[in-house]
């Protein structure tokens, strides 16, 4: 058959902190999903395929963001030697280009993931997009969101660069006022892997146009099956004091390739007006910390 | 195992227009759907089949027309020499046996489905149905819909007949004031195919009983991997100047068994008062017209 | 492949009667469900298992009690000689130790499940449990939810006992000011089955701690491919006139293991006070009765 269904399950049970409120217990997800993806063969080179990913809540069994089930991905592609052209929903390409690659400890899901990166609006729905063939070690993603005359177009970029242990990556994003453009660099030095990125954002506050700069740094130390890990982050002000930091550090034992016990600690660090928050229910200025242990298998 | 797992991406880049409205660029689902079916043999020529089956918005990922889940089918049959009896949810077989069936081009999805033909209610959960065994090429569905109290029983039939080249159908469905029967014909002559169908819809408007006709045609000449198809229908006057006719011109590059490139243009032209809307959002009396291109992939 | 898919469809005719009301004619789902399960052996005797489980309405396809799709399992556990540690979301470990188990008829499900057991808050989500291993026949569950911040904590507590012919178990869940315990038998005497729980419940009422009784008795006479099935349960007045009986006459014809025929008559008789509701849109005092005939599919 012609289908496979894959998936992750990662769940977390952490102790959270939020600004002076009490330390509470929470199960955690850390972006669980299910997918159903294939391929066919057209002879000539040709391939058409497909990719269904369902993102749900491991700890409650609900879809995750709301009602909506294919949340990750619900798109079909066709690609030959000419590259491949894409049509539905899928996340943008200058994410995985960027953020997603340095965060090594735990697939940046979860409490842990990088709150700091400006995300623009995240257009995954109604796009068409153009990927080039690997060349030289050169791969891209060109996509665009229909706005169907409701919402903004949106264009996302991304491209990417591997040559034996030196990996990068750039990303760029536009809708309405919000556009960004990153670059990523990541090396793997035997067992020592560090990786980065620079972000530059901009967007229209109350009607004026500011820009601000995010940056991360980690690095990945693995012995046998372990695996240690540290990862910093920073964003500038927008304004007056709303910047923050964010520093995780973590412990992965790696069970098989497809299974690991984890733990981490994590904290994001709030200026007065700072409003990067892990979880939902915070407010502006308020820190965040949260010590977990978990477990993720991927099938 | 006893389980299939089947699907249907079917995705087109479309250029619409509603009225005079300016025509914009949208990602267009054409009833995307994935299924899981499977069967037991009970030995004595007995089986016991189930079907499960999730339409979804192939665009941005969410169920169609709603938050069920298994929106097309959740049905259980056990079936024999005597026939079959089913249990749950599916489409009414009036609407398979009829204009489903002619409407060749892009299996009656997306915006090039037929707008015209006087479905009802489309009733398809709590029903219990009784199909024949074929005979003769003939074989028929009468199913009923549990009224639990609430809602009207409704009532559905559906004939079909195969010999060879020719197709017959008739279909006819009961709720209410609302009470429709129709006939299809279609025959294969060679790489020529010709069918159509027409109806006689009659329900309550404003205390006054109406009843009205809708007829369509459609042809397909085949030529290799390609299909060449042209779809007309109209739809009378229910009361004044409110009927319409709707035109679809489509060209299929089958790139295999189950994947096509392909592309249409259709149109519905509503009288002044029309209503035969293809998308959400119109008023009555507005045109709609769409240029499409899209691939499918059944898997 | 690692991963099975699973389910079941559970589907009744019935004609059912609320209190002086007419009789309806009703298509019910008898939770019907769909499952994937998959484990992957780590070696040294450790095991990481998960589970994801879906509910849904087989007369509608919606899913089961709301638009959460993993409604009954969503969870990832690590096992080996020391038992098993299990994270996410599941049915309490009481309910399968006692009511569960002597429901022999239909699964505990639909209109002839058990209306009178008293199920507290049913904690599902957001739990970590550990899994004794069975050790002479018992094996133990003990569970807790975590709180986060917003509700209580609950906690849940099984021991089943199997040995031969003899099953017994126990359950205990406490949440806030509702807990209960029970006890339950069943003994297999050849084709005869006899079984049976006793429940404590206590909860608090307007200001004021009461405390009930619930208990039942159920026998399965096994001839052939033929089961015939009585059941009967009562519980006690919790204030004044709310006690409730219930009693099913059942049969099941099984047609392979995996696929059954079944009827029975079942019948929820509320005192005048009495709020035990097989279906929604019941009132006090209210009596319930079902005549059904349905088949169930496992694949």
């Amino acid at each position: 058959q012609s289908v496979t269904l894959w998936g992750r399950l990662n769940t977390t049970v952490e102790s959270q902190k939020i600004g002076s409120l009490d330390r509470k217990m929470v199960l955690q997800n850390n972006n669980s999903r299910l997918g159903l993806k294939g391929s066919e063969d057209l002879g000539g080179g040709l391939k058409v395929s497909f990719n269904l990913e369902h993102g749900f809540e491991s700890d409650t069994g609900a879809a995750s963001g709301g009602t909506t089930f294919w949340n990750r991905q619900s798109n079909v592609e066709l690609s030959g030697s000419f590259g491949a052209v894409r049509l539905g929903k899928w996340f943008p390409g200058s994410y995985f280009a960027v953020p997603d690659y340095v965060s090594m400890h735990n697939h940046d899901t979860g409490t842990s993931s990088d709150a700091l990166y400006a995300y623009g609006d995240f257009p995954s729905s109604n796009k068409v997009a153009y990927f080039t063939p690997t060349v030289g070690g050169f791969s891209s993603e060109l996509s665009v969101t229909a706005g169907e005359g409701t919402t903004k177009r949106s264009l996302d970029a991304a491209v990417n660069y591997d040559m034996g242990p030196a990996h990068a990556g750039f990303g760029y994003q536009k809708k309405g006022d919000f556009n960004q453009f990153a670059v990523r660099g990541l090396y793997e030095f035997g067992p020592l892997v560090l990786g980065g990125y620079i972000q530059r954002a901009e967007n229209t506050f109350g009607g004026v146009k500011k820009n601000w700069n995010v940056w991360r740094a980690s690095g990945m130390y693995v012995v046998g099956q372990s695996e240690f890990h540290l990862n910093f982050g920073k964003a500038d002000n927008i304004n007056v004091n709303d910047g923050a930091k964010q520093l995780t550090v973590g412990y992965n034992y790696n069970l098989s390739k497809r299974t690991k016990v984890y733990g981490f600690w994590t904290k994001v660090d709030n200026q007065a007006a700072g409003t990067y928050f892990p979880v939902s229910g915070m407010k502006a200025g308020q820190d965040f910390s949260s010590l977990a242990a978990g477990i993720r298998h991927n099938f």
